[in-house]
């Protein structure tokens, strides 16, 4: 408050005729300027679909030089996405799955989700909030003694999906989006770090490539089996919500016993972190609670 | 990155199948669910309309009491919310004034602003994001070696408002809200903490009263003269844009001259904060710019 | 033209400067306020969703008292209404099925429609004037000879459906309304047409009733059984497409054969009416085509 | 209803359960499909903006070449359109200005209307469906014996305007397209009926003319002054509502007085057409009235 106060000190404005308004009664001087509420529109979700929200990070590529991210990818900086992300599933409970991948994270909350009544902005920006907070929050725990040189921004937006094909289609696209830009970025940083390429050289190599080139420069070239690479990185981070048993141990006293110490076991759900793939069938018959029933 | 990671190794599904839907090209497939991209709806706000972003701290009374919040105000917490604030017209700049009081604060976009294509759900959620990152990366300058206990979260909306009298009319509305909570939360909290009162007591004594009522019971009971409470807390904070001249002394080598000090004046667009009465004109008088014309 | 031609006479205004905005370049001037453009705002209907255009009356009470409708049910107005309808489908034929009760009717476009772009707007409004300009066309056919006294009105509105569950649902609900409605209308009108009450003594007797009790009074005192009344008041007008075959006869003249009538056999697609139970699962085996697949 | 309950006698099902579903009770049955309702969703327009609502007929090209219309301009079309068109205003007394120019009308509502609670799809549905039902019940008035074929359609849109500036330019807009139209329309039509031209060699003509260019045409060729042709083709059609006094004489029996004539004038609220320029200032001079001020 130091500096704010000084200013405020500098330039409050102490008109004697300030407090007129009020002079009758603040009630109805309040309600006098009330009907601009009514400016207000609803932008409530159609119901039964999934709403999912998109954060994308703003000008990440400049935060990610100005920070010394690792390339093609930099484990703190993914952990502390996903850390952010949990963060935001604890607090809005009904988002069932999340999935993330370099800079963006999306949120889907469950077809009948009443959460905010379902108004598309307060989900929006609560997620947006609590991601960003988080963001900061949980910095020091993956980057350490490096420090955060000035608050990070994200933007975000709704979209609403009908059906649970066309969610899994939604979530298969974003997978989809992650293995192309990371097999990409791989070849592309390997060329430079291992075989000494520049960034021009580097892209003039890689222009018109296919997937099957790509990995082939890996192959013959590096000695590098893609399919070996970090499954985070090639899969990008799912979260969803699991039932973990956990068994702690609690000491309890019976009437006409000793005190003693009794493994207790209870049925929690917690947020878990997955690093495979979402397109094909496996994973969702794994989890078939993820998604709600069409009909 | 730690536990992330321990995470992924224990749980990522190297199924052998796991890269075939990429079997033949990765680009096709992908523009195979490229198609749900057209799910997304324009929320492009009105022309030639104020776009007000507000935010509203989530379970601030609670954020309040685990963190020590001072009552009725904290001056601490106040200018923490005016700095964040500036973080955000500092990032969107077509914001020309911002209002704030207790947990929420008020954004005003100009009215032909272009800033993310006038898309509602970009602008919301970036000053959503940016608040929120801000208020924890600049919680220390304003609480010192008080821990944050955990991220804090912020919800916001949109509301256009078509004229200057109805986007005066709406800052008056909050200013108005300023007043008589303050006015209330001060007699409230005078009543408890010199009065000796319990809270119910202090609800029931000032159950129906006026304006007028309270004004009086800090004036005789307490000789108190709320007119000269402090300016932030009556009238909350706004921000404007301001240009300020700004002289730095700078080192300069001319030609067959010795290097010297000189000082050079330049005009720098500043954010600063005014706590004075902004629903009478003189504040709009002062200040021609921050409002467009109607015609 | 007559009489608007005639005033136009009179107060047209020949203002020699009238021309003078386009003095330079029409095409200039035009640009000038293209800009006008820019404050349409998108309105497309979420895709994969089932558009339902629904339609009602305007004071439809009145209307039905001046034109002499039979109570509870004027034949002539509902097939009026039926022909209409089925003139909205054939001009918009993304329409799969309609269905009308009593002066409001429903108009459901596939999930898969890009008509107008499945903007809501221009589904609507189109639907709204298609349905308006036929009634007054096709009214003689009804009517005969007795004069419509104005143009009638009707307004509308765009609801979205997510998955068959719930269009199945929209429809039921609008059967069940249909049903209570015309078994109340059918016990209160016979009550006064053959029982001799006052509309105040129906409305009394009335009160309280059960479906059952309806049913009773009908059944009782005026040996009518309400499920052998017409089934087009009972359970509304449902239109669907259907493919007939259709044989005409047609002359051919074959190179040495004499000219000879010939039957041809065609595939038609024809809208049909359909008065019959649609909550039920029946209606809708019979007729998969109706409805699209959810996955 | 005579084709119609032919139908129904043929297709209507009497499945024994077909009631099944009201068993119990039809009021239950109902409510439980009654959730749809909250599919709906709200449209309200931003208050204190003028909501316009904009009309197109679908397919006028054929509709007026099947109908014969006159070219470049049918007198008896413009006429009816306009006829329509008050016939609109005279059922939604919040609209203060509509303007038509060849197959397009638009229609202003007051910044202020609380009609339909301001809900756009209800506005524009009602707009188009009476504009439609009017079209088709006045033909006769201005087309005599020549039948209507078909029942016309029109699509609508709603567009919002802030202010008194943006409302007037929008008017202007459509006020210059109406005069580029008419001027070419003109130009190409007296080149094929006097000047003996094809179609294709008018259209060449035309190609790269200015608006000079083309009074010129029509003044040296065909010795004619554009600026002398029919103002409601050069301007199109405003109508807006004015007060004038009508003076009716009525019959009054005063006691102790013969029974005597007696004129009584009243100010009456009444539709009137103007063709005049609506993009200067003298219009609006003239019709203070029209628009709301924007404070």
């Amino acid at each position: 408050m130091l500096i704010e106060t000084l200013a405020a000190a500098g330039r409050s404005c102490f008109a004697a005729a300030s407090l007129r308004p009020f002079s009758r009664s603040s009630a109805m001087a309040k309600s006098k300027f009330e009907y601009v509420r009514s400016f207000e529109t609803d932008d409530t979700c159609l119901r039964n679909c999934y709403i999912v929200v998109r954060l994308d990070g703003r000008n990440f590529h400049k935060f990610a030089e100005q920070h010394q991210f690792a390339k093609p990818n930099d484990d703190r900086a993914l952990g502390l996405m996903s850390r952010s992300a949990r963060s935001v599933m604890e607090e809005l409970e009904d988002i069932t799955i999340a999935y993330g991948q370099s800079d963006d994270f999306i949120f889907v909350f469950k077809r009948t989700t009443t959460w905010f009544k379902r108004r598309a902005s307060k989900l929006m920006t609560h997620v947006a909030s609590q991601f960003s907070s988080s963001y900061v929050f949980y910095w020091k725990e993956f980057f350490g003694e490096q420090p955060l040189l000035y608050p990070p921004g994200f933007d975000g937006r709704v979209v609403l999906y009908p059906t649970n094909h066309n969610l899994r289609d939604y979530l298969s696209w974003r997978q989809a989006d992650c293995h192309i830009n990371n097999l990409y970025n791989t070849v592309f940083w390997t060329l430079i770090q291992k075989g000494g390429l520049t960034t021009t050289q580097a892209e003039d190599r890689l222009k018109g490539t296919l997937a099957s080139d790509k990995n082939e420069i890996l192959f013959s070239e590096f000695d590098i089996n893609y399919n070996n690479e970090s499954a985070v990185h090639r899969k990008g981070t799912t979260l969803i919500w699991e039932k973990r048993n956990e068994t702690v141990s609690k000491r309890i006293k019976r009437p006409n016993e000793e005190e003693q110490q009794v493994p207790v076991t209870r049925s929690r759900r917690k947020v878990e972190a997955y690093y495979c793939d979402i397109i094909g069938d496996q994973f969702w018959e794994e989890h078939p609670d993820v998604l709600e029933d069409d009909t």
